[in-house]
Formats: C-alpha cells, sequence, structure tokens
C-alpha cells in the first residue's frame, strides 16, 4: 500500500502553524481522555486532537477492514498487533478525511463537534500497555563518555561494545506519559571516600534523551527476527526521559546492571509517530569501526535524521536549552537492535517498547545527559535565570523536543515534559 | 480472617494419595483449559483439578462479595486484585465445600460433573499475565560460588551485596509454564583466547533453581512499600527455573547486566502456592554478616523451610536428581526484596513476578544450577543412565520440585519439567 499519507503537497482544512510538528503529514496516534471522560484512541493535526473511535462511528472507516471497538480502546496495543497494512490504511485515509479538498467532514457540523477536540479539552494517556520495555546502550558517544568518566579513558569501550547492540531489560510499570511530575528518588548510595552505604535522597537525578520504539507483534518463543523483516515489526517512535539516579547506580550496578537507579521513572511523549510518517528522513547510519556478524547487517538507510533538543526549566523562570542532538547519530540501529534481541527467540509482543539508549552527539553540546553535559557535574551549566544546574534541582520541568525538516515539511514529536518534585 | 483453610486436622471426600503435594491444606490457584476448550481458574485437591468458575457460577461462593466473572477469566491478575481478605475467604470456603464432612457438593453428582476433572483433562496454563519480572540474586552461596569462580575467590561477594538485595529487571514475555519446550538459543560467545566473538549455539545452557513470588497491586508511583506491610502484598509462590546461557552471559553482561542469555525462556510451575499456605513453615533467615539499614530491618520469621529439588531425564532414560536445596537458605528474604524494590517509589501491580535467584545450600550437592554443581564443568555429573553431563543437552528434560512437610502435612508445589530442544 502507498504511502498517500505522506504527499508533501497536501495540505488540510484543519489550521496547521507553519512551525507545527503535526502537519497533516505526520498522524500520530495516542490514547486520550476526552471533555466527556472518555478514553478514546486518537490522532492529531496542527493543534486539533481527532477521536477515531468517534470518526469509525460515524462510517468514516467502513470499507477498512476493523473491528468495531478497535479505537474505543485505553491502548493501542490490539491496533498496533492488526499489523503494518491495516496502520497504513487507516493513515491513508485520516489524510483523505481532512484534506482541504475534502468537504465531508469539513461540511458536516455535527460530526465535527463529535469529533475534534481543542487540546485543552482532552488529557493525553500512556499510548500503549508496555509488555516489556527493553532500553538499549546504542550511542557511541555515550558509550564512550561514560567509559572514559568511569574507567580508562585509553579503553573507553568495553571489548563486546562494537559487536554487540549492548542492552538490558527496564521496568514497565513506571513508565510514564509527559506531563505526570517524578519524585527525587530515595536510596543506598556510597558516599565519596566511604565504607558504608547510607540512606537518603538521590543527589543525582539525571536525564537521559532518549528515542523509542513501540512494536507489533513480532515472533513466537524460540523465532529470531531476520534483520531484513525486523522494520516490518516496529509501528512507530516517541521521546524517551529514562531517569537516572547517578549515586544510586554506581553503587547498585554491579554484576547485573542498573535497577533502581532507572526504575521510579521512565516518561515518552504520548504520540506515536509511525516509523511510515518518517520515511522522508532516513539516512544511513555511522560506519561500523569493526566487522559485524552476519545477523546484524543490513541493507539501505535504516538510521532517522531527527532533531532533538533538552531543555531545563527552572520553577517559575524561563527554560535554558542544555542540549542539541540527534537521532542519526546512534551506532546500532533499531532493526539491528530488533535483530539482536531476538537472535535467541526471545518473544516480541505488540507494545512492547525499545529504548535507543542515551543519544549523545559528537560535541559536548550534543550529549544526552546531565552527567555528560556538566562532565560528573565538574562544568556547570548557567541557566537563564542567573542559577547554576550540575544535575536536575527540585521543581525543574525537563523538557525533550524531537523533529523532523526538509524541503519545508517538518514532522515531529511535540514533547516530553516531566517536573521533578521533592522527595515524598 | 482465621486461616482455617490450614487446619491440619481436615480431610477432603476427594482421595489425596499420602505424599501427595495437593492436600485440601493447599488450595493452590492456577489456570487451566478445560476439555471443553474453556479458559478457566482453579485449584487443586489430589490429582483433582476443581473449575473455580463452575463453583461460582453455581452459587457456591455466593455470600464472597466477587465479581460473577472472577474466575472466568485467563489470568489470575484480577482475582490476585482483590486483595487478602478476598483470597483468603475464597480459599476458606473452597476448604469448607471439599471438607470430608461436607456433603453438599459431594452428593450432588451434576454438579461434580461440571466443576470436577481429572489432570489429564485439562491442559495448565500461565497463572498470571506477568507485567514485570524482576530477579534478585539473593542466596550468599551462590553469589559466593559465581565470584569465586570468575573473580577473585578471596573478595567473592562484591562490595554492595551484603548492603542490598541485588536484582535486575528480566523479560515477562518468555516466561512459559512447565511442560512447554524450549529450544537451545543461537547467540554470539567469546571462545577462550579468541579476540574476536563467534555466533552460534549455546554450548552452556544451564538451569537456575529458583522460587518466585507474585504480587498483588501495591503501590503507587513514587510511594514505598514500608517492610513491615510488604508481606500484605505477596500473593503466593511458584517454582522458577530461569534458564541460562552461560556462554553468551559471559560476553554479553557488562556493564548492564545480563540479557539474552536468559531472556529466551524462563519456566515456572502453573499452581501458585498461597503465602498463607505456607504459615505453618516460617522459619528465621540467616543472620546478617553485616548491618542492614533500618529500611531492610524486619521483625519475626520471613524465610520458609521448602525443601527443593532438580532432577535431569535424559532422552528416554530415567530421571537423575542432581540437587537438593531449601529456600530457607536465602541470605535476603521476600520481604526484604519487596521493600527494596519499591524504596526508590518503583510501582509494583498485580501479577508481577520476582525471583530469589539462584538457590543454593551450603554444601556442593545443593547447589542450584549446574554452572556451581560442576564447577564450570570440571566436575561432570553421573547419570543414572552412565551418561554425564557438565550443563544440559539438546532433548534433556529439567524437572524442579518443591514441597514443605512438618507434622505429618505436606504443602507442595507440584513441578516445573522444561524439555530443552535443540537450536530451531
Amino acid at each position: 500500500m502507498p504511502l498517500s499519507a505522506n504527499n508533501p503537497d497536501r495540505t488540510s482544512w484543519l489550521h496547521v502553524d507553519k512551525n507545527s510538528d503535526f502537519p497533516i503529514q505526520n498522524i500520530p496516534f495516542g490514547v486520550f481522555l476526552t471533555r466527556d471522560d472518555i478514553i478514546t484512541i486518537g490522532t492529531r493535526i496542527g493543534d486539533t486532537a481527532i477521536d477515531l473511535g468517534a470518526l469509525h462511528q460515524l462510517g468514516y472507516f467502513d470499507d477498512i477492514p476493523l473491528t468495531d471497538d478497535i479505537f474505543l480502546q485505553d491502548t493501542l496495543n490490539d491496533f498496533i498487533a492488526d499489523g503494518r497494512k491495516t496502520w497504513r490504511a487507516v493513515r491513508n485515509r485520516i489524510a483523505e478525511i481532512f484534506d482541504a479538498k475534502n468537504t465531508s467532514l469539513k461540511n458536516n457540523v455535527k460530526h465535527k463537534e463529535i469529533v475534534l477536540f481543542r487540546l485543552d479539552e482532552i488529557e493525553m494517556q500512556l499510548p500503549v500497555q508496555i509488555g516489556d520495555y527493553t532500553d538499549f546502550y546504542s550511542s557511541i558517544e555515550h558509550a564512550t563518555n561514560v567509559g572514559t568518566m568511569f574507567r580508562d579513558p585509553d579503553n573507553a569501550l568495553l571489548p563486546n561494545w562494537l559487536h554487540i547492540p549492548v542492552g538490558y531489560h527496564g521496568r514497565s510499570s513506571s513508565i510514564i506519559p509527559s506531563g505526570i511530575p517524578v519524585h527525587r528518588p530515595q536510596g543506598q548510595t556510597l558516599p565519596s571516600g566511604a565504607s558504608e552505604p547510607v540512606f537518603g535522597p538521590s543527589k543525582l537525578v539525571d536525564f537521559e534523551l532518549e528515542m523509542a520504539f513501540i512494536t507489533t507483534d513480532a515472533n513466537d518463543l524460540g523465532e529470531p527476527i531476520p534483520i531484513d523483516e525486523a522494520e516490518e515489526y516496529i509501528f512507530g517512535l516517541v521521546l524517551l526521559n529514562d531517569w537516572s539516579a547517578r549515586d544510586i547506580q554506581k553503587w547498585e550496578y554491579v554484576p547485573l546492571g542498573p535497577f533502581l537507579a532507572k526504575n521510579f521513572a521512565s516518561s515518552i511523549s504520548p504520540w506515536i509517530v509511525t516509523l511510515d510518517a518518517l520515511e522522508p528522513y532516513r539516512v544511513d547510519s555511522p560506519k561500523p569501526l569493526k566487522p559485524q556478524l552476519p545477523y546484524l547487517k543490513y541493507k539501505g538507510k535504516k538510521s532517522y535524521d531527527i532533531n532533538l533538543e533538552v531543555a531545563i526549566q527552572p520553577e517559575g523562570a524561563k527554560e535554558t536549552v542544555v542540549s542539541n542532538s540527534n537521532f542519526k547519530y546512534m551506532y546500532w540501529n533499531m532493526v539491528q537492535q530488533l535483530a539482536h534481541h531476538t537472535v535467541n527467540g526471545c518473544p516480541v509482543n505488540s507494545g512492547d517498547m525499545m529504548g535507543s539508549g542515551t543519544i549523545s552527539g559528537p560535541t559536548p553540546d550534543s550529549y544526552g545527559s546531565m552527567l555528560e553535559l556538566t562532565w560528573r557535574g565538574e562544568k556547570p551549566i548557567k541557566m537563564k535565570n542567573g542559577t547554576e544546574r550540575k544535575f536536575i534541582n527540585d521543581n525543574d520541568t525537563v523538557i525533550m523536543r524531537a523533529h523532523c525538516e526538509n524541503d519545508g515539511t517538518r514532522i515531529g514529536f511535540g514533547e516530553v515534559s516531566t517536573k521533578l518534585l521533592p522527595i515524598i
């Protein structure tokens, strides 16, 4: 099925600001609570949210094979499980319905009243029930920075790093949508020079700038996904702030990896931008520095040129942008991650989420965490309000944004914005 | 509510073998497919499976506040979410219905036809939808053995081990019930002496003998569970075989922990034995070797005397018992694990599963993995059929069993039995 929804010449009869992340070429998917307290699946054009459950009930998807309640659900899992052919048919149809030349809904005042919402009338929810959350560690700049700081600058990358898209399992239960505040976590840390740990609030709360992809049902237990097929199982992407408590992490992570340092919260942007919408922004991945095993070899452009930005907004002050990075810097791409994850037969289901790992670029202003941006706190960052930050302070809001842009079309993710509250 | 279901003097009108794991004092909970292809929640007495959905429809639970479809589900998650008071009321009622002195169901042939099944008429399913699976590392003997083999015999325990119930996140999607076979995984390994990794079947597939507890909805994001309340949120336990590929693990696990070495499969026993049923088998935990932080200090007996056994059955041959251990050896107990897991505010939900980590006892015949039992393969184990095992061979079946016993009452878990098939 062609990606007619991507037609760059199409405009919508809904108003779209010139610099909007959500032109009619985007058509992301999300879940929201309406003014009538109903949960529904929806999309967004400009600053208008669109109730897909209502559109379906009104017959606008009648010739697409969909169950009656596919959009009247509190997660996208079942829709995602329907597979790529269905996602494309629905996304193409939405583009047609809202095309400037199509008057069927545009001129139906009653239908528009039921289907369209202003953003202040809705409350975005987690878009999927995340069965399993995996976090990779796929930025060579990030892995090198961390290795340089904590191990050995001359051997910053561990021996397996150039051979394996290193990953580990995260916690699904603490994944929250943008807008939900997070409390500073408490835990065990080993103060510098001490021999016994102490208990208390983490002093080094950090963000990690990541993108994450959401999968559809991919394979049964025991069946690897070949790398050439991996893309078929990726529905779309969100922004991910993988909150981290550096002092807790340092004490707990040997030998089994990060645990409480990470699982107090991970925040995601609420609109899933489909891989289809990102099609015009494909780019080559970085060239491998070492040969990769055949199951990790792929053909074509499998990275995406997505501009990333992180800002910190102190309580009652203006925000300060602290990092500008790009998703294209990732050394290991998504099809490599998914092929690796399943090469042992591990099953991947609809709604699973896989994070890229912290996305650091090549320059110090493109690093994806305060740990790297301030180099362990040695180089604090000045805020516009005159204060300094080594890590994240109580009542700071961390805001991440992402968008692609070329030939005058911009496809964006909106933002993931999370306030850090003091300990409970 | 009193635990009348635990009355040791009670007998059932259903036949129960003397050495059965499932006397009327047990009353575990599970999910099974019936001869009519219906999925239902059930329990078991002796070798009779009992359809709780049918019992409820016939009115046997009418005065207990339960939704009509609470047992007509394919997982126990909603029932577990109802909380301890409901679990106890239902378990006590089941004990009454099947008490030798109670003739109401016993004499109702029609009802018995609907409610009772022989074991060969049903197929056990995964008892819960596991939202998040956490695996701890709480046996001091296991951690010491692994540290001795792979690091330094003089400093076998890492500095954090005596302070933290070390744990990490596992994969939910590959958890399977007893009886489902597993394929030997493929993956990257670094052959001894080589500088580049190779791809192929794991040569060192191992079991890990564990118990795991299943939780109910416990806390919201940001709210720790105090250790004194932790027990309230534990529904019950199962046996867990945490399959491990040692060669894949060795190459991949630094610095973020085990990943593909573990997530190809984890097998559990299908009947959840409630914490209430295990009440008579409480014992003290081992004395701490170092002071523990206040949030990890508990009162009373929080360990359980559960005898454990692992057998290997080569294809077409008799099984050989390779390990006898006990759950009481765990250095860190379940309330410490749950208090630690949530001290940073990580939310725990109904159906989450937390594994103990490999349970090794103090003697070499009580170790909980082939890695330890054969000491990295240096001391192969003789099978009854004359062959030897360093790790697990293709077409071997690994069988784990567990039971408690005192004063003539035995409460058991049945078994988790999994055949290892060759690579797919």
